[in-house]
């Protein structure tokens, strides 16, 4: 059962951006300054940054920061969790009540970035969990990105608007039926690694 | 109920290090020298390295990557999620037959570090997933590290060692009642931030 009663509910992101620079702190000040974070509560420390508020802002400045960060054309990855319905969240914040209009999309629409990425859909309480993976993955075939098998994950390749729009639609349509929803990702950009496969 | 029916099952963990240094090929190529990865199965591509194994060893090379990279003085961080019982996931790899004796324990109990870590439990299948969850919390907070509540996420503080025991033992008490069991984690050292939490 859910426990929204169809009014809107508060999502938030546990997320860290990882530029692999000495100028390391530059791109991430660079970065945040140049995203609009006006929508959602933040928080940050030295591991992680938490934002929370309505989806749709939570992955409009998700894949701006990534974005921006990317756009220096240093290496640099994004890891984090998604999650909305989390018992222990706090529900009703006056970021909730933000309009639905994109204080970002304006400025990431104009960065073209290829980048691979890693996911993983936790729907939490649920027997019937693997069904509501499966049925995103078989989605998320259908869409413009490359989707590969990893073990514990899902791979998903091509233009990083692309991949968002595939991990917002896997979360927003898995939370629409199950209360309690949190998604893994890494994303990576510009890395210099071959993307061929090594195992040992 | 579970599925293993006593027998050793094969666990792992989907993981990226992450340098913020220009020397990050460098820094990641050193660590993996100096880690001894015989005992896992490994694969890697340019978003992730995934492990597998048996759970001993999983936590001792992740801790031993993390440490070795560490002690290069750079600001490192290490993202992942250990993952054990997916449906998805194959079993009977060869490496299950391997002892259980540590490959990097020796070199890894000379690395005296301090880092910050944010983790997150995710038993699944499960309608009591909550209270394995808050289970482990509990416990943690008898050990040597300082935990405290974050969004979305436990907050660990101390030593690299502690923290992983934390890690190893609240992934094992959970998996050890609980089939499928993935735990998410970023852990970070070296960070010039302040640890003082900034919030707009």
């Amino acid at each position: 059962m859910l426990n929204h009663c169809g009014t809107s509910r508060i999502a938030g992101c546990q997320f860290t951006l990882f530029p692999m620079s000495d100028a390391f702190v530059e791109i991430i000040l660079s970065t945040l300054e140049e995203v609009d974070t006006s929508k959602v509560w933040k928080q940050t420390d030295d591991v992680t940054t938490c934002i929370r508020g309505k989806q749709v802002h939570i992955f409009d400045v998700t894949k701006a920061i990534f974005l921006h960060a990317a756009k220096t054309g240093e290496h640099v990855a994004m890891s984090g969790t998604f999650s909305i319905g989390c018992p222990g969240d706090t529900a009703g914040d006056v970021y909730m009540d933000e309009s639905n209009q994109l204080m970002n999309e304006p400025s990431s629409s104009n960065i073209q970035q290829q980048a691979g990425c890693k996911f993983s859909l936790y729907p939490l309480g649920r027997e019937d969990y693997m069904d509501k993976i499966y049925q995103q993955i078989d989605w998320s075939k259908t869409t413009e990105v490359t989707v590969s098998h990893a073990h514990y994950a899902t791979r998903l390749d091509g233009d990083v608007h692309d991949i968002f729009r595939v991990l917002q639609h896997s979360f927003e349509q898995v939370q629409a039926v199950v209360s309690h929803v949190t998604m893994s990702f890494t994303i990576s950009a510009n890395s210099p690694s071959q993307q061929t496969v090594k195992e040992n």
